[in-house]
């Protein structure tokens, strides 16, 4: 049934949808709006899993996602490329749409919104200037857009290929981190047809250009059209060439019917490719098919997971739009790469890795493992064409680093996890590539910077911006080199790297704050600690500011990224040890020091529930036997700060990171990302089932669950005793039961057999 | 008139096209063929000066310019774009089109040539096994094309997107510096056109992916078409979309004419541009239009140098081939650039700048300034946009280098020649980022490889391949680099440079070989002086060789790239001290003993002709007062190796290096680029007037000239005596008259102020 609207004396009819459903279905559980408003900058509009084409509205040029929720901001367009949770200059925004009514005059069109609906694969609006409803559905590579207008009114639709988000008010070709115009060009190729592309540099990976190419076929014939350049209009000019400038062309639609129907094919190798992007994904014009068959691609993924059918809808509703969230990105553009040949998966938007290893990679693992594989050759791929894999990526183009390599602990993650068909040779390699060969030139693109420092002195000095996450982070990083090199036999490296991931050790400063000693602090190339970093201050001149475990983001400092932490405090990263948590607990002066240590992260209010450097920090009083007050952590922070609101993700959802640490958490498993377990905690859901693309169920049972009886009792793993509070992945991947028994004190279960650390082991 | 063949019983007669011509213009002693046998590998298809489209036959897949002298070798194709005079693996040799007969059931189609013809702007051949004449000719970006059938026999023409050259014979995507093949299309887009692309990435510059996109148009309709993907047929089908696989179409033409006229133009933006690249310069069907206005570009140029019209033809078919051959590259891509806004001028196709720094650049800034200021803008937004300057570029890709980044000299050679309307403070940030940031990853694409050595030592050690040319380079490019800081009254810069400039004495080892002392010599890290250098041999194995002053390519060593000097031995590049050549002299011994070492030098043939690390070596004479000594061998240089046969030139033309050092010598003139002046010698012309752009001649007069009359008595510049051997850019700016008196005995000429040294400048 198609959903069109009725006009009745002004008053607006929608039928609903969902008396069609005879039972309900898990994607009507996803709400695309939770993290949309506030500081989640999810993507709203319709997209597939991992959909090459996200179309939405755009209603302010800076916001991440194209969209603002606020209702005073006017739609100028929908454009067909977007990106979700990210933060810092945006991306994307290409070739936008805009039905209207009116004369072919103007270029600059836009309409404050009305009666907005937006569900999985589906967006609606009412522009209110005209009075034109917009629905929107996707398939992988197209656009299927249903525009209704008044009748007596134009049908008129404008496609705008110089429009793009992150475009600086003043136009400045070396601004950094806002995208650039580089070019496009527009052909009416038929009464029904217009191809083209656009083309744009820039934007917050500082990336080379990349060429947004478009075909878009209407179900009827448009009778007029002017074209653009620049800002002349040229009526009845078929061809506008590409000549540096911004193109796109005004469309005039007659005819009885109100009803406009249009898709938009995208391809980063040419219009041609984007119109048989078309052809063979939608070739009908049925709106709702297409809706259908996205809700079904959706619903394949999220029937992996069965959660507790009598869990609260919004629950289920945090659980699935989670999923949701976390398989939005990266993009699946195989077969669409315009720079090698396109054998291989190829995919794009790691944005970040930084931001996605710790729980998004592993989350896909867990649902859907062939995914994982085909996006870490892809990630190979990337490093034998480019020269390194990405750490952060979009736009075809690496960028940027925040700190370290993490496509090692991407690789790691798959290889104890034995995903099958990757060359871990060729994974090696890779993270050989990022570990001894400097990136230089720009080392914000990819490989490690401060590579000469880290090698040469152990630790990247204070010569070096974000010395202290890069030390880090490369610590781990290694780390996870040594695992995959020690699982092929490459002992050399093993041995070299292994020695490597106890790094982060050579910026252990004992020194005490808020009554907790040891930090990871500055120091300069010569051993020696420094009190104070150097930054550009706001008035322009260098400045020294002091330096304690809390200072944060520099407030009097002009540049982000210059800091020795990138986006936290020496409190946050300096238990950002995830290989050697055991380490760190004898680092701070013994269990019960640690115990104080995290509770002054959390009472002080020095923990930040919105970004990733902290993810792992709830999870920590596992390691001293109380996995009690982690779930008591983790239920407070989600209770606290996560819900299926709008504003109910607390941070930037960067490409679904924070809601890959939700989903895993509701089901009361956390994986330390690039090792082999999954830390266990009390799940949200009664029962959990996983479907494995093996074939084999895994069960999570929490018997007697409630709000009281909120701790794990004891556990029982296919009926045998299972006194730890983490399970290993094959553990999970061979099936089985896990039986949680719930009651309201903590007990004996988890406080003995402590998950794994790199100095456990050794002794 | 239009240039056909008529077919009269099986004999070819071509109408004269001289004798349309009133009098001798200069582009007529242009011979593109001379350099095309041998090594010098030159371009013989028609060009405009830097040119962007470069059409011409193909016959050997493995040469650089596509053509190979050998008869017994087939055209398979005529492609769109070469570079001229190149070694290494191939590039470009893209939209390979072919008339042929018979039907269309073939893609593979070849035939032995006859009846060749090659002029400036012209290039003609018989197609021997179907008797079809082929004649080219073109503007900048669009080729023109007459192909001539015989009557009864079938117009057919092939487009083929999948061939270009350096393909390897067994495809194999990780080879190196051959080219690989990404992706085609192609679209028949009316019944006389047909437009795509193609997309190969690799060659010898390991370049990223570039698209060449083209439009063809047709004088008459095609009939009848049948395209293809990879190796099947499709009768009819209009449009073979990008899939990765090889495209093209084979067209039939009915119609009783026997010509058929085709023009293809080229861009890198998109089909439609290259159609409109059609239109804007050729507007019409008048093959002979194109043909003249190409001629009277080359004309323009050619004529800013008149020299002595009684002169043999065959000095001047060698002087004016040497300007043409200079001006064929860079490649001017303006408005072309598909990565950054096409506001300035961009060129491509430096290739490379190791090779055109010496001879080349000052070629073109002495005789179009205009145009090196376009070049040079060029670099400095290829700094801006791709973060280094180019050593070399091709396919909009930095890479490879050689040995430094010779950008330095480029910009420096500007400066001190006033070139107006460069930003020198950019310039000087261009090169103070190739001196100090590593560029890391793969260091063969820009910047300074092994830099962190050189700033840290003072030179390049054995940890890093071509540890000798990089250091020697090197300290010649902080030269520049220190000379423009000083210009621009950046002290601290310039007291850094400048001291770095003497760092090739870092390398000078105090040993003796064929008599002389003192030679540029591998050192390691520690500072020790190494007696033998490490390289994979043939067997496979990594092997020890001894390293001497003669030790030349390596040739029990498999890689090319790997030895401690780049394409030479230590005895010619020890020489290699541009600006300092006084504390060569020294450390040598003196005067006498660099005398004998010169001597050693030429007689002992440790000279190498044929490439760029010896191009100043026989001017070297100069410096110790004896001009006459240089005249000697740059005479019997020219003499024994140079000439107007198509293997008249003795080595890789490298982009014009070769030939603008001949054009140079032939003038009496030869610069030191980077420096401020010219050495002179004996002229082969009795009179030279450079036209300026300036509207100022300057004019070189050889009184007494003669075989006999070969040494420079006396000279006097506008009318004063003029003692000196060298003269400033200055000088000849300001316009004048050289007027060297010519006799048979050396005098006391150029024996006393020598060309200057930084050494000689510091005391």
């Amino acid at each position: 049934m198609m959903r069109h609207k009725l006009v009745k004396q002004g008053i607006l009819i929608f039928t609903l949808f969902f008396t069609t459903v005879a039972q309900a279905q898990l994607h009507q559980f996803v709400d695309p709006k939770i993290g949309s408003e506030g500081l989640g900058n999810v993507f709203i509009g319709p997209s597939c899993p991992y959909g090459m084409v996200k179309p939405g509205p755009d209603n302010s040029v800076g916001a991440n996602s194209g969209y603002s929720p606020d209702k005073d901001k006017a739609i100028y367009g929908f454009s067909q490329l977007h990106v979700s949770g990210t933060g810092g200059g945006p991306k994307y925004g290409n070739v936008s749409v805009m039905p209207f009514s009116g004369d072919l005059g103007s270029i600059e069109l836009e309409s404050l919104r009305g009666d907005e609906q937006v569900e999985l694969g589906y967006y609606s609006v009412m522009l209110q200037k005209w009075t034109i409803q917009t629905q929107i559905t996707t398939s992988d590579r197209a656009a299927f857009y249903h525009f209704s207008f008044q009748p007596e009114e134009e049908k008129n639709v404008k496609i705008d290929l110089g429009k793009f988000l992150g475009e600086p008010a003043i136009p400045d070709p070396d601004a950094r981190e806002s995208q650039q115009f580089v070019g496009s060009e527009v052909e009416v190729v038929s009464d029904s047809e217009v191809r083209g592309y656009t083309r744009i540099r820039g934007g917050w990976n500082n990336g080379s250009a990349y060429t947004v190419y478009f075909a878009a076929v209407f179900d009827q014939p448009f009778t007029e059209f002017t074209s653009w350049k620049g800002t002349r209009l040229y009526p009845g000019k078929k061809i506008q060439v590409d000549s540096g400038d911004k193109t796109g062309v005004l469309l005039a639609f007659d005819g009885s019917n109100e009803d406009l129907q249009m898709k938009i094919g995208i391809s980063f190798l040419s219009p041609l490719k984007a119109r048989a992007n078309i052809d063979q994904e939608i070739a009908h014009w049925d709106f709702d098919q297409t809706l259908a068959e996205t809700r079904e691609k959706w619903e394949t993924i999220f029937k992996r997971v069965e959660v507790d059918q009598d869990a609260a809808p919004e629950l289920r509703a945090m659980f699935y739009t989670g999923l949701y969230h976390t398989m939005l990105m990266p993009v699946d553009r195989t077969g669409e790469n315009p720079f090698w040949e396109n054998h291989g998966p190829y995919y794009d938007d790691f944005y970040a890795i930084w931001d996605t290893y710790r729980s998004s990679s592993p989350l896909i693992t867990l649902l859907t493992p062939s995914r994982q594989v085909n996006i870490v050759n892809a990630m190979l791929q990337i490093y034998k064409r480019d020269g390194y894999m990405p750490d952060a990526r979009s736009g075809n183009s690496n960028g940027r680093t925040q700190g370290g390599s993490n496509g090692e602990v991407v690789i790691a993650d798959a290889f104890v996890k034995d995903l099958p068909g990757i060359n871990y040779k060729v994974g090696l390699a890779a993270m050989l590539k990022d570990a001894t060969i400097p990136p230089g030139g720009n080392e914000e693109k990819e490989g490690r910077g401060g590579l000469t420092d880290y090698n040469r002195l152990g630790y990247v000095s204070t010569d070096f911006v974000r010395a202290g996450n890069r030390t880090l982070e490369y610590a781990y990083n290694d780390y996870c080199l040594a695992m995959v090199a020690k699982g092929i036999k490459r002992k050399g490296e093993y041995w070299r790297f292994i020695e490597q991931a106890d790094n982060w050790q050579n910026l252990w400063r004992d020194i005490e704050d808020h009554g907790s000693r040891g930090f990871i602090m500055p120091k300069d190339a010569h051993g020696n600690w420094v009190d104070s970093i150097q930054c550009a201050a706001n008035n322009g001149r260098i400045s020294y500011v002091p330096y304690t475990p809390v200072a944060q983001d520099w407030p009097i400092c002009v540049c982000w990224w210059c800091g020795f932490f990138y986006e936290a405090s020496s409190w946050e990263y300096s238990l950002s040890v995830p290989h050697d948590v055991a380490k760190l607990v004898e680092l701070s002066g013994g269990r019960e020091a640690f115990r104080k240590r995290l509770d002054t992260l959390f009472d002080k209010k020095l923990y930040n529930v919105a970004n990733e450097p902290s993810f792992m920090s709830p999870n920590l009083y596992h390691w001293i036997g109380r996995p009690d007050l982690s779930n008591d952590r983790i239920h407070r922070i989600i209770d606290t700060h996560y819900d299926s609101s709008p504003s109910g993700i607390p941070g930037n959802d960067d490409s679904g990171a924070m809601s890959s640490w939700l989903a895993f958490h509701l089901m009361g498993l956390y994986p330390n990302a690039g090792q082999s377990y999954y830390l266990i905690n009390s799940p949200w859901f009664k029962k959990t089932v996983i479907h494995q693309e093996n074939g084999k169920d895994f069960t999570i049972e929490a018997k007697n669950l409630s709000a009281k009886n909120k701790y794990i009792q004891s556990a029982k793993l296919n009926g045998e005793d299972f006194p730890k509070a983490w399970i290993e992945h094959e553990d999970i991947i061979m099936g089985g039961t896990l039986v949680l028994e719930m009651g309201p004190v903590p007990q004996k279960w988890g406080t003995e057999i402590l998950p794994p650390s790199k100095s456990d082991q050794e002794i």
